[in-house]
């Protein structure tokens, strides 16, 4: 998506050669316009898939489903992190391990809102190593639900979730992949 | 906003006399088709009021934040919970209780994101005891930012919070408040 890559390399950063900061208009302040154009965007691929439900991960996934599923006329699932969050014991869990912040979590879904008979588009705005995508993977096996396409904004393809989870048969799209990041700037994957 | 309450009555459930939950429509699964509404009623409320900026708190704050903000064309800017999220040490920041998980996060934001000149509405999802939205208060007042106005979807009015803000001078516009839960069944405030 050209309008997305133009955005990175004109207002992210790339620090060092593996981080892509894209606070300024995707995960901390957040463009609006060209989010709704990611959501077309999204929709454009995705509009011939049987989708029912979309599942995202707080917190930055929230806004990007939101948006997207305007143009499906769908409603949105998100995955909440940690224990305790007021949504009951009637929920499929798993264990999400972050790379990034050397970290595990639990990550939970209220039974009552995933199911089998469920075709499910998963949003997220960044895939690096995958760990989450295949949490949410893992639920929907527990749900019985059917994951019909996995919608990355950024994807890290320098970094092994995107071949991890195609591996898996996932349909994985992104909307800019990001192969090298060198001397500040950023190399993407045509 | 009677689509709201309507929402409330039959799709939400009064738990004990103090817990509404809308997991069902609002915070964890999320009715888009209403949230549209939802973001249509606060532009209707504010769209008189100088307002740049849409300032929410992660993570259920996100998605109400994001489609209200297709209606004011102005970016949207969340407040991050908890520590080393990555957003470097460039921030503002405060400490805000939850009264519900007797626990005290820190809130931050980037300075990059909020300065003097800034005109803020303020979207979130619940208002109980107010101390989320002090904490942003407190946070937009340390980057010389303006409140031009709270949009609150269900205000907990049985609690203190409304009537904290309001006496701080806040201009708080909540769509539904619930003023009393008994017997299952919601009161609102008319």
């Amino acid at each position: 998506m050209e309008l997305l890559k133009k955005a990175i390399m004109e207002r992210g950063r790339a620090i060092g050669t593996d981080i892509i900061q894209v606070d300024m208009f995707l995960n901390h302040q957040i463009d609006i316009e060209l989010l709704n154009e990611i959501g077309r965007e999204f929709y454009r691929i995705f509009e011939k898939v049987p989708i029912n439900k979309i599942l995202t991960i707080e917190a930055s996934g929230i806004g990007i489903a939101c948006i997207t599923a305007q143009y499906f006329h769908v409603p949105v699932v998100f995955a909440k992190k940690g224990q305790a969050r007021n949504i009951g014991n009637n929920v499929y869990s798993c264990m999400v391990h972050s790379f990034t912040k050397n970290a595990t979590y639990p990550v939970q879904i209220s039974k009552d809102y995933i199911g089998p008979g469920d075709n499910l588009l998963i949003i997220d705005d960044f895939l690096a190593n995958g760990q989450a995508i295949l949490g949410l993977k893992d639920i929907a096996d527990q749900a019985g639900a059917v994951i019909s396409g996995v919608g990355i904004v950024i994807e890290k393809g320098f970094q092994g979730g995107g071949q991890l989870l195609r591996d898996k048969g996932l349909r994985v799209e992104s909307l800019a992949i990001v192969d090298v990041i060198e001397n500040g700037t950023f190399q993407f994957r045509e």
